[in-house]
């Protein structure tokens, strides 16, 4: 008798050789952010739909009903549910607060691209500590905890998700031709921004700054290319010099989530072929909840990271 | 302005001081399954809903759709998803195969009956060990894991799913009157349950065995009460006088899960009202999958377990 009982499409069994080498990634991630101030939560993986949209992040791909007709969903990161916790459990509490966790999220995934339904992630927030010091500190924190896992090789890229948009403005590009331009940056398509330039009318010296601006990648000296780079020069001002080292500062760096205000960041690592987490500022995601506060945050994907240091042990 | 966020019902906030509290209880736990050598396994949350409905256990409450239309569902339990892991992923590996977790499950709940929609569990299963030793292997793990917690005042009600099935068999019990009879008794519905057998055309003898059996509880003396008993006495020979202690014969004990064959088991404490866990053998489940095998396991309550621990602190 043949019997198949398939597990859907990006999930997995984890078997007990390969959880204890996670268990042991998640404990040097979990004492580092304890130890470094951020008390642990949870939070449900089932919200209200309502409430796991509103923050315009990653948007839930799987909705269920409750018994009373409500629209529940699973959810997609845990940057809002934490937004939600802060702003309605700790209402009373003066900040910053600093909460971290390690979570199962959900996505969905479109056939044949090997990407994952349900994925463990580590991570912090830090609620209530404006820019630069709280980038800083959260930098510090993310290099503090990857530096526990035994990761030897990896670098931090640190750009603004404020600085094409404003980049964009100064140059006088119309406000309905934006949205593509950054879709493109999101995307990481710098032939298709190209293009997309070419077809605007702009001065030819503001089509070369938008197209060059964001393959500038390198030491503090790029920040001397582009104007409202005030922000990350101040970030960059206050990293300690073990923190200063790993950073590599990339003016093309946005990611795809439309709550970021400010200061984006990725982690690579040369083991592995993509981002093994990231994160950045929301300073507005809070107000969305009721109370503003500016706020920043990392995620790491742990099987992305136990990848990582796998194929570092692997080219010792 | 006033925003609220409310939670689905049954789900909640762990913040951090109730958090550092769980993870040392789940250290306790997982800590004890892994030196008694339960290797731990992790599996997706969403499963094909058809492989979660196959063992007839505790049904899913909530079904999403894939990309494909394909009916996915959240466990309802980790005995299932671990059955199809050892039958599937360990076809040809010797029995035993010792597994251990700490995942959240997903139920139904009604309106207004305080039911947990989202819940942390931690358990053992071990497929492939007939009873008794099998089950006195799994009792003797159970109460070293509460020991490892601290939890002081705990006693685990033994009882087999096979007894009173066997009962109404020898006294000539009509099939067709079985079923609302031994739902009675998982409903703990004594009153019920006398009602129904007053209703059947019985000897007095039968009536009067049929009734009074399922509330005998206590020691080795309760098993000559009836019939059929002998693998139950022979769990309990195999007790270590620790786990012999905490053990109380409950011959009206069954639980509510379809796919249990023999032995079940629930833990109590008098810090709390209500069972903080429970298991027992399903010596049929793997063979749904494929490779029949015998087994046992059980799962805790991990919040239940951490009210218990608490109440008890209180009351010394």
């Amino acid at each position: 008798m043949t019997t198949i009982h398939p597990l859907p499409s990006g999930t997995r069994d984890v078997l007990p050789d390969e959880m204890r080498e996670l268990r042991s990634v998640t404990a040097a991630l979990l004492g580092t952010f304890e130890r470094e101030g951020y008390g642990e939560v949870s939070t449900p993986a089932l919200e209200h739909q309502e409430v796991l949209e509103r923050a315009g992040g990653a948007q839930p791909a799987y909705r269920v009903m409750d018994e009373h007709g409500q629209v529940l969903a699973l959810r997609p990161d845990m940057t809002v549910p934490i937004a939600r916790l802060a702003a309605t459990r700790y209402a009373d509490i003066d900040p910053p607060l600093r909460f971290c966790y390690l979570a199962h999220v959900y996505r969905g995934v479109r056939p044949h691209r090997g990407q994952m339904r349900e994925f463990l992630q580590a991570g912090v927030e830090l609620v209530g500590a404006p820019s630069p010091e709280g980038t800083a500190e959260v930098l510090r924190v993310l290099c503090a905890a990857l530096d526990a896992t035994g990761l030897r090789d990896y670098r931090v890229g640190l750009g603004s998700a404020a600085l094409y948009p404003a980049l964009l403005e100064t140059h006088g590009v119309p406000l309905e031709a934006r949205a593509v331009l950054l879709g493109a940056l999101v995307a990481r398509d710098f032939v298709g921004l190209e293009r997309e330039l070419r077809a605007l009318d702009l001065s030819s010296e503001a089509r070369a700054a938008l197209i060059t601006a964001p393959s500038a990648r390198g030491g503090l000296e790029v920040l001397d290319l582009l104007p409202a780079t005030e922000g990350l020069r101040a970030v960059h001002a206050l990293l300690t010099p073990q923190v200063a080292d790993r950073v590599l500062l990339d003016l093309g760096l946005t990611r795809d989530l439309s709550y970021y205000t400010g200061a984006v960041f990725e982690v690579y690592d040369p083991a592995l072929g993509e981002p093994l987490g990231g994160g950045g500022r929301y300073d507005d995601l809070l107000g969305r909840f009721g109370r503003p506060l500016p706020a920043v945050g990392f995620a790491l994907g742990v099987d992305k990271l136990h990848i990582a240091l796998t194929g570092e042990e692997e080219r010792t």
